[in-house]
């Protein structure tokens, strides 16, 4: 059985302000909770507990079973309440929230995905996910983007979340401090030279702006140079923009692809 | 005010069954409404009644004003309870379901985007935003896609789905039909060819499959080319797969990018 106690902290990890608090963030989904029970043997997150029902206990491959303490048995119906899932999944974690000290250095070397307050969950998970599958090992996000441990965005993550390090900066300090280090800086824009004449090398910062607004133009006037992704609309009255989780997909295929 | 009948009516909207029963669908927000509005008038859709605040009319340009007559003045109150949307716009509209009559004949000479049961409807939106964006005029879907006039689909498609074309075919028979045409398929896939060396040519269909489990094992069979987006962590173990909608931006990008 979950405990009144505990279930008073697992509703209030819902909330920023908890998980900072008590440093810890949610984790719902088969899926998701075995690939953080992988994640948990080498160190990556720190699985605190998860509450689960028997038969998803039963059915965890003997590599893992050595974790069995932090697993306590419960039943279904306990846990449906604590799920923002539509089709709950009779199981939810909560795992050590990480603490990463930024430095500018980790900007040397790399091509670095910068983010200026993108809002929804959905749309970081998938940056997230995206920014995993492309083997890009740092996310900066501006202060007033949607938090990275938020359980939505956790869940669209897939679980990249937890083995990509998402940073939340200063934006303009972060690419005066990146100048110094020659680290330039290029924002996805509406105008600007086509992603595929953009001579982007290492190191540098690719940014992605707001949902509706796109970049803030503060940090547009500190950009080293504004790219775009050419549309191709035949009939001239496409859609006005890309989503930002597609857009980030394509500039971040784009770099690989050039393999950088 | 909005009369019970057509509170009544737009709540049973939010239903495929009564959208296709009364062969309207709805529509949400500031941008997407005014979108359809200057749509309305180039007759790609036909709006039928717009229930607005009188400040929102007011704000509308001359250009529109000669639509007047669509529209119904209400206070946003009222328009409160129909929104799915987590800040209600203060608008809402009902618009003609469109029919489009599918022949293998809009295969010819084109790059087609099929979708193999696409469930969540922020998927199926993103994508035929990136459809539009890049010129795509056609999606085909499986029947047990989500449904493109779903209220979140349209949201967000951010009304692409007005521009672009979406079909519900038998994908097995489109194949064995596209085929006879010499349309070639290509799948999305974990394995395959690399997307930067499969040799895709009009015409061409390029198929996504499912978010969990991709790409059906009867359309796997029937495919002709397998391609993949190859991935490019240095740790080798990043994330599984993309998201799908990232994935099909990627090689819409990428068909474009080589002026296919």
């Amino acid at each position: 059985m979950i405990s009144i106690n505990q279930k008073k902290l697992l509703n209030s990890l819902s909330h920023k302000k908890y998980r900072v608090k008590h440093s810890l963030f949610l984790l719902e989904g088969d899926k998701l909770i075995r690939d953080a029970l992988e994640q948990n043997t080498k160190n990556l997150v720190k699985i605190k507990q998860i509450w689960a029902t028997e038969e998803w206990k039963n059915s965890l491959p003997d590599s893992l079973e050595f974790q069995n303490e932090i697993i306590e048995i419960v039943n279904a119906e306990d846990l449906k309440s604590f799920s923002s899932m539509t089709s709950p999944p009779g199981l939810i974690a909560i795992a050590q929230l990480p603490e990463f000290e930024f430095s500018t250095s980790i900007l040397k070397e790399e091509v670095t995905i910068v983010l200026d307050s993108i809002r929804d969950p959905g749309n970081l998970g998938t940056i997230i996910r995206t920014a995993d599958w492309f083997g890009f090992k740092n996310i900066i996000c501006s202060k007033d983007c949607v938090d990275a441990y938020n359980t939505k965005v956790v869940q669209a993550s897939m679980g990249a979340v937890l083995r990509v390090s998402v940073y939340y900066q200063s934006l303009p300090e972060l690419i005066m401090n990146a100048r110094k280090l020659k680290v330039r800086s290029f924002g996805a824009t509406m105008d600007g030279v086509s992603i595929y004449d953009s001579y982007i090398k290492r190191p540098a910062m690719v940014i992605f702006g707001n949902e509706s607004t796109g970049i803030s133009s503060e940090i547009k006037d500190l950009l080293d140079e504004k790219i775009h992704i050419p549309g191709n609309s035949p009939h001239g009255d496409g859609s006005e923009s890309l989503n930002v989780g597609s857009s980030a997909a394509i500039v971040c295929a784009e770099i690989r692809r050039r393999g950088l």
